[in-house]
């Protein structure tokens, strides 16, 4: 890595750790420029613009999803162990970021705003959601789910399942959620089982 | 209904709607007056606080909420058919909010604001599960439901749905977000038949 893609890749941090906090809306080349100690111009010529900053800061953490969530997952056996694994790595992400997961936020403030994040957010849960019925037309292909599963219909359950994580998670701080929520994973494996 | 509360009845009313679209922590006293037409300090009289018109607007959601769908629900047969009429009626619940769900947005603008808005957010949940809980629990023991299933997990499954159906919804746009949870719902259901 050269100098400029380092520091670039230093800048890149702080700003995720700020939005994951404030909120991507929150995140000016301003406020970045103060906390990383660098000056509005020297960020501009990084960024560009506010908008370039925020979706540089998704795609970063694209490929952080990919190397911690996606690759992983891959290097299991197919079928249902590999989607268990999608579920598991899942499950530990947005605890490396301070306020939680960047795309839950992201997409929160995004949803009605139309433009190059909102098209971002779009095109990655596409992603997602089409990684997931991969994996599991995948176990159904192995035997391990049974033939009449609509994988995609499952996928969606899966991001419903990560949805409700997050909402009962932040709601209501019990410590519970967690178990909680691998509960419902069970009982939809249970359903999906050849 | 006597004069002041008709009155307040209908501030409520652009109250929610201005809350809906742009989020509760912009129903400001002022924004609400020249919303209604009256004068700030004739607003002061009916809410005393920012907070208390937050809080009025959300327990004027709840009474909708239990008048549309709870009630109905309750007047249908004990079991499965009163948890689909649950899934139907809560379904078509945000429709008549145009800016969707006034709990789902609430939670998402007050899950890390401590104050009484959030602790009435807690509660009405809190609610709305146990509420969910004991409707899958009558189904089991109907019969309708298999012995072994945890009505606790059933509800949060279902309170899952309900987030990716939002999320599918604002996020992808392609009127396919009611089919595919209904989808998700009718997976539910088989799993968690007798």
């Amino acid at each position: 890595m050269g100098k400029g893609a380092e520091t670039r890749d230093l800048i890149l941090r702080r700003a995720r750790d700020l939005a994951s906090i404030e909120g991507l809306e929150q995140l000016t080349i301003g406020l970045l420029a103060r906390t990383v100690g660098m000056s509005k111009s020297g960020l501009f010529a990084h960024f560009k613009s506010k908008e370039q900053l925020q979706l540089s800061v998704l795609q970063a953490a694209t490929e952080r999803f990919v190397r911690e969530v996606i690759a992983p997952a891959l290097r299991e056996p197919r079928g249902e162990p590999r989607v268990q694994a999608l579920f598991e790595r899942w499950l530990g992400w947005e605890a490396s970021f301070p306020g939680g997961c960047p795309y839950q936020t992201a997409i929160i403030e995004f949803d009605d705003r139309p433009g190059i994040v909102r098209d971002y957010l779009v095109e990655t849960q596409r992603d997602w959601q089409d990684a997931l019925t991969t994996a599991a037309r995948i176990a159904l292909e192995e035997g391990h789910f049974r033939k009449d599963l609509d994988p995609e219909t499952f996928a969606f359950q899966f991001t419903c399942l990560a949805l409700g994580y997050y909402q009962h998670k932040h709601l209501f701080r019990d410590g519970s959620s967690k178990a909680r929520t691998r509960d419902a994973f069970e009982q939809l494996l249970e359903s999906a089982r050849a």
